[in-house]
């Protein structure tokens, strides 16, 4: 069985590592980046570099997007010279990018018409998960198609779960974004308490972190907390983007999100005090400003 | 050297296999339970059983209370036939309630009168954590008192951790707290918007437990929700009564805890509904209601 062709399109932080671990475990790419010099950086016998969508779609079986938000990923299907122009009856989209799950169900609307499906497939892990080939991978879509798509995914990520029908990677990846957010405000209010009380935040930190307190934001953010090191791993205005899919997914699915609602107006008042483009850990700057800390 | 003889107040699901750790790690007990037969259920020669905390406190030089909340604490230390009526100079008290934090340094107070001493060391873990001598133990008080107390910890626990002065024991475990309930908060919050939305929640948990998500709250209790199962590993009433503590202490070190604050009126609410017995994992189905599912 020869491989499926593969494209890509969006070659930024996320995107580029993704593609060259495709192109390593021996898949030949055709790529696209709306800004011109980045596909220039990933170098193989095996690559390609388009001029459109339109023209990464006509060379592939499975055509990987991987943009912004959902205007982004509209725009490079559905625009003009986007993906949907060229694509071959058969063929897979794979829509990695993390964005409105009712914006991906409209796509795989458009995609049946031309005899093509869609696998919407966020993922979790950042740069460096993107670098190591460790992301976390959310698909929903048709099983077929995914099982299809799996040994890219295998490729690019570690964890890689089956959610259901399309717009259920999505889903998930917004459940992620929840979890993420709220446990990082329980770790913002706790380090604050702890300040104000006189306790040694890293003291703290390491007699709780074992237990059930315990999570990824508190062994992962929390010392960055306690250091002042406010450097993105993860930038506030995209969780905010990330935020506005939950609360808009919530409000179309009638969920009460009070503590992921909080966090948001929180992250708000981050972005209005200039840290928007900081990490999300910087969120504790606005819970010790709330205590004059 | 000899071992210090221990007394030990308060045989309840904590202290009563925290009690039968350190008979058998060898240390001479003498032990004191309001509610008698308690005490008869440990069994050793070294094993005696006192009348009262004052008779508890003669025999021993090292005295452990693990009672329910700060009056109870008060009563057996301060009050008639009381730990202080008996206590010698020199000895060490060790409160492992969790309590305030400005009751502990009361009582310090009131011991160094006496030539004694307070270490407060709240414990986390749980009761399966007494039985099987893994207890997180937060313990603060002067250094020397608490390097002498060392060896009756490790028998007890695993991680444990000098947290500075009196009272900062219980500070520890408060941000403990903290991030026990607000954790839950991100999952109950999570696992209702997965319903609402149609996934599957257990696969929505297993997709994103590994990563900047995940916390001992998701992987613990996460399931348990999924599973409708409501009983107590730590019940809402005795995490009601550690908030308190919470908020009490944050008010008066000036702390805005919004999100603590929030879930502490969702407990409420579960209170309100017949649930303050069951497990702190009943406050999903709060939020659940919150959104009519």
């Amino acid at each position: 069985m020869t491989k499926d062709k593969v494209g890509f399109v969006g070659l930024g932080i996320m995107g580029l590592p993704m593609a060259a671990n495709l192109a390593k475990a021996g898949f030949e790419l055709t790529v696209y980046n709306r800004t011109p010099g980045r596909a220039e950086q990933l170098e193989g016998p095996t690559i390609r570099i388009a001029q459109s969508p339109a023209e990464v779609a006509e060379a592939s079986d499975i055509i990987i997007t991987i943009v912004s938000d959902s205007p982004d990923v509209e725009a490079v299907v559905l625009g003009p010279n986007g993906v949907i122009e060229g694509i071959r009856p058969g063929s897979i989209l794979v829509d990695m990018s993390t964005i409105s799950p009712a914006v991906e169900r409209r796509i795989d609307q458009e995609l049946q018409g031309k005899s093509c499906s869609l696998v919407d497939a966020p993922v979790s892990g950042g740069d460096i998960g993107a670098i190591k080939g460790t992301l976390a991978i959310m698909a929903g879509g048709e099983r077929k198609s995914f099982e299809r798509v799996l040994p890219l995914f295998e490729a690019m990520g570690k964890t890689i779960t089956y959610c259901g029908p399309v717009g259920n990677g999505q889903l998930t990846k917004l459940c992620n974004q929840v979890l993420v957010s709220v446990n990082l405000l329980a770790v913002s209010e706790a380090v604050t308490f702890a300040r104000k009380n006189g306790l040694d935040p890293a003291t703290m930190i390491q007699a709780v972190a074992g237990g059930a307190a315990g999570s990824w934001q508190l062994s992962n953010l929390g010392p960055k907390i306690v250091d002042r090191d406010f450097a993105p791993g993860f930038m506030i205005d995209l969780m905010q983007k990330d935020l506005r899919l939950v609360l808009e997914a919530g409000d179309q699915a009638g969920v009460a999100l009070a503590a992921a609602g909080l966090v948001h107006q929180f992250f708000n008042s981050a972005q209005a005090a200039g840290d928007g483009r900081a990490g999300t850990q910087a969120l504790a700057k606005v819970i010790e400003k709330l205590s004059a800390v």
